[in-house]
């Protein structure tokens, strides 16, 4: 007999509450003009090397000299030292509004740190990480930001100034991390009423954490990285791992209806999230206790997934818990090709095997990750062919303009690892793949976390660039891929953008009927005389592929204003005049007024008289 | 290297339409006064042996002498051959009302055989499957009933009956399978619109199927057991198998927010169904595609789980797919107790090696399944010291009122089902488990669908009894149980009821916050004044245990009008006040009238002066 003791079942409420942090917490860590952490940032130096400072990531503080020469080759652009687009942040900011029997109205609650009207504050809540939010405040400006900024400590303030708000006639947008790539943020220049920016952070308390039925109740301004934290102290974790885990906070992802990288082990945000509760204009939505799966009717809880802050404030929610798992190993795995890739997904989908985390990239983000490389024994001018060294020598056999890599991560029991990891690597094996060791493997997934810097990066040296995403079927995903690809080749040569467009995909999420896709596409933008509407139509015709090849409008970034105009095409009238109707129901005065994913209409972001509206279709 | 042919994708567009039935499906088999088919019907013999008349089940057309003393037993009364409840279906029907232009105007696009106003066809859509519901139809009557059943055969057809409806003011309930256990279709007595309920069950065509995504199109009449045979056809499977899988609809499941037995493979209906058309008050609700997963605003696809017909008619829904698994095998294990038992299932659940299904039986119903077990050597007689010796000689030091027994089903490719196995049985024996081998598993699992036509036999028998459920965190299992148990005898003394209760519970589901747990009530009634009344009752004071212990108002059997008036304390005035609004905005008519989940309020379903009110809370 198996002498391990069996685990016994507690009884009783088994819940506890951590005790309070000594101080609020701070976020000066923060930078308010790009990605991330202030400390950490890609800066080329005069040699042509890249080096990310700080020593937050894997390829901190180290010299990376074969990524400038390596993008000046895919974008057949003169990206360097001394070629650069110095940013000049902070932009002008617009004048707050004033609403002084208002802001008399929070102060009889609120301490005086609770409420900024600084521009610099403002501005920051008044815009997420699109590329063409992040390239007007160190390019051009924004036409609206918020009045006023709130930093709620409680559930209870934020009922206050709920109520303050509708009184007064103002207008509520909820900002969490400030991470959404939505433009869901950005306000409508035609906005005139006093907007507060209600900036959730300072409510990030562990409410309760019950360890033996592994739930937790969690204030929604808690972000990523202050979960995973205050969890593991009891040796637990949510595993919800977004690209944007360090910053985006648990009320964004709800609001955004997020995806974790680790979906297969720990589900989506919507499986994650057992309750919420939400301040609307009907009052308070909660409710007093919540079981492991339910059927009560239409539960409100649903309508808050994808709301994008339009129906109310969640202040906090229940959420499952798991426990750190007994093991964690990485793994990556080379492909002939990303059709191979593919096929491997597809089998392994079925086969039981799935791990935490399983993504295959093609051969240019392959390459994009090997130029990130420190080559510690040449300078930059030999990186090129220290780079093909690599493929010749490590990677026999396999075209490094075609092949595809799969980066894994499994996480679970001992047992269950072991099964999963000897299940993939028989399915690997039968479409040509190679296994590539488990430090690529790592390597590979931390590698998400440091490469989200790198935009700012390449906005610095003339280059726009910007991530998208979609989930289509099976069957169609590959010609998708294509598809998107060819039409950026195209769209870039017609209209006349210097150089060549910067392209690349990868698979990843798996899911029984279909796939996940993220694409990064980017392009020297020197000489243009609008780089952002020239992106956004590039992007706006690669969504047109897209919505062609069975694919959809989002996996998990969102609607926001910057998808609003396709929702015709993936919704009936009657499911838009069903949401229009809802929205009026639950938010009668668009006290919520984030106007996202088009309920209020199209949003105006900038003056008709401005160069551009706020779609930018500027292409066919 | 494996020789396994690697498995490709197919490109393209990999859906085809299934050839279209020959005719449309009848329903003539099923039963009308009681569950199931019309063949299967539990009957008492002369020599007090039971038989399951008919072919179907797997204790269909054996004696089965044990069942009646052991229920005499449980009980404490006199069950059997002559001392019977004989029913008297049907009832009196309430009189249809008229609506000649409504009628007039159906008649222009639908055929005669698509309408009917006969009194057994409109009860029969007049009610669902609660104990209070078949006692009425069988010993009382209804007190309002359905004036017209129309059975649309496509999509197109409910759209011009709903919008006829609309101009006539007429009210729509849709009807699935009518299997219900909330009173979901029962009217109220104060409805003075003309009603129509609209039999869904016509259409039940697969529209499309795409093997490769693994994804079909089904109209929301097909039933359970109509969509296994039609997938099967493919390879497929939808694995979604609630204990009424037989009649139950998928329109239904999704109104419900339903469970299936094997939701830890395939999850539960909000995981399975992708996207659904509803024709709703605001015109049709669908999209053009969907895809494995979305980003995409606030879907109304979101606000059906759980609407128990109170927002719309869903007509078709589009649905994952699963491949018949490789290897299916059942399994089940002896505990010594029931906390064992739940015990075994919170390390299993733990261990990323949780089977298809996995449920853990009381005593009591482990002796359940043993009474209704042919015994081949002796007669009636002989069965209970048939039953005492089955303990004593294969049961060795198991305490037969004490232990526990789980049934397994494990379904996957071999390596998964090996691996769940081998993983499982070890958790099972550090939890004292025995083995007791997969005929029982399979016997266990199977007689889930027998046992739905027991409750038939023991009305027959002046016993009254119904299922209700619920959801709990893993540490207030067990006391639930005690409490909902000890509660239940200590209401049956102290209302004088004759005999003593049969009380009954199996862990049906794990998650990893805890689990599903089923219960069985009933009691002699014979001389009882009103049986309906006492046993609601008693099932209003187990749920104030229920929700005491922390648990939930229903796991998946829903809310309808049964356990409207536990809403408000499941949720906050704020969240009901909303949910009110959004009924408002989706159907501001009420048009869909069934009034479900308390968003009109109480709903009276007998009129003041009847003996006694929806509720009959007649007890504490």
């Amino acid at each position: 007999m198996d002498k391990k003791p069996s685990l016994q079942v507690p009884t009783g409420d088994t819940s506890f509450v951590p005790p309070a942090p000594a101080h609020r917490p701070s976020f000066e860590d923060e930078a308010v003009d790009g990605w991330g952490f202030r400390d950490t940032k890609f800066v080329v130096q005069p040699n042509g090397s890249v080096v990310l400072t700080g020593t937050r990531y894997n390829i901190s503080n180290v010299e990376l000299p074969s990524l400038m020469p390596w993008f000046s080759k895919k974008l057949a652009a003169p990206l360097g030292y001394e070629n650069r687009n110095e940013p000049h942040y902070p932009p002008p900011v617009p004048e707050a509004l004033e609403a002084p029997a208002l802001v008399a109205a929070l102060r009889a609650f609120l301490q005086e740190d609770q409420l900024s009207d600084e521009p610099t504050v403002r501005l920051r809540r008044g815009h997420g990480h699109t590329g063409a939010e992040i390239w007007a405040i160190r390019y051009e400006r924004l036409g609206r930001v918020p009045d006023l900024v709130v930093f709620p400590h409680s559930h209870d303030e934020v009922v206050r100034l709920t109520e303050v708000a509708r009184a007064h006639g103002a207008c509520l947008i909820p900002f969490g991390g400030g991470t959404n790539v939505t433009e869901a943020l950005r306000l409508s220049v035609h906005e005139r009423r006093f907007v507060i920016a209600v900036d959730m952070r300072r409510m990030n308390r562990v409410l309760w954490v019950d360890p033996v039925n592994r739930t937790a109740s969690i204030e929604a301004g808690a972000t990523g990285r202050h979960i995973v934290t205050e969890l593991a102290r009891y040796g637990l974790t949510l595993g919800h791992e977004p690209d944007s885990l360090e910053f985006s906070t648990l009320g964004g992802w709800i609001a955004t209806n997020a995806s974790g990288m680790k979906k297969n082990r720990y589900g989506n945000i919507e499986d994650l999230v057992l309750d919420m509760r939400v301040v609307t204009a009907h009052g308070v939505v909660e409710r007093p206790g919540v079981g492991p799966r339910e059927s009560i009717g239409v539960n409100p809880r649903n309508f808050m997934f994808g709301s994008e802050g339009n129906y109310g404030i969640v202040t906090s929610a229940v959420v499952k818990l798991f426990p750190v798992p007994e093991v964690q190993r990485y793994g990556s795995v080379l492909f002939p090709d990303l059709g191979a890739g593919l096929a491997f997904l597809y089998e392994l989908q079925r086969s039981g095997a799935v791990p935490a985390s399983v993504r295959v990239m093609d051969s240019t983000q392959f390459q994009f990750g090997q130029a990130l490389k420190p080559v510690t024994t040449g300078a930059a001018a030999q990186a090129k062919s220290a780079l093909e060294k690599f493929f010749v020598t490590r990677v026999k056999g396999f075209d490094p303009d075609k092949l595809a890599v799969a980066t894994l991560v499994f996480e679970g029991t001992r047992a269950e690892v072991d099964f999963q990891e000897s299940t993939l690597y028989r399915i690997a094996e039968r479409h040509g793949g190679m296994k590539a060791g488990g430090t690529n493997g790592e390597r590979g997934y931390q590698l998400t976390f440091g490469i989200a810097y790198i935009r700012d990066l390449t906005f610095s040296h003339w280059a726009i660039a910007e991530s998208f995403e979609t989930s289509v079927p099976w069957s169609r995903a590959l010609e998708l891929y294509e598809r998107v690809r060819d039409r950026i080749h195209r769209e870039h040569a017609q209209r006349g953008l210097p150089g060549k467009p910067f392209f690349t995909g990868r698979l990843t999420q798996v899911y029984p009927s279909g796939i996940a896709m993220y694409f990064y596409l980017g392009f020297y933008a020197k000489g243009v005389a609008d780089p952002v509407a020239e992106y956004a139509a590039l992007e706006h015709a690669a969504r047109e592929e897209i919505l062609a090849s069975g694919g959809t409008l989002s996996h998990h970034h969102g609607v926001g204003k910057i998808r609003q105009d396709f929702l015709g095409e993936v919704y009936s009238e009657g499911a838009l005049a069903l949401t229009r109707e809802v929205k009026k129901a639950v938010d009668p005065d668009n006290l919520f007024g984030a106007n996202n994913h088009g309920v209020k209409g199209q949003v105006e972001l900038e003056a008709p008289d401005a160069p551009r509206t706020n779609t930018r279709r500027t292409g066919t």
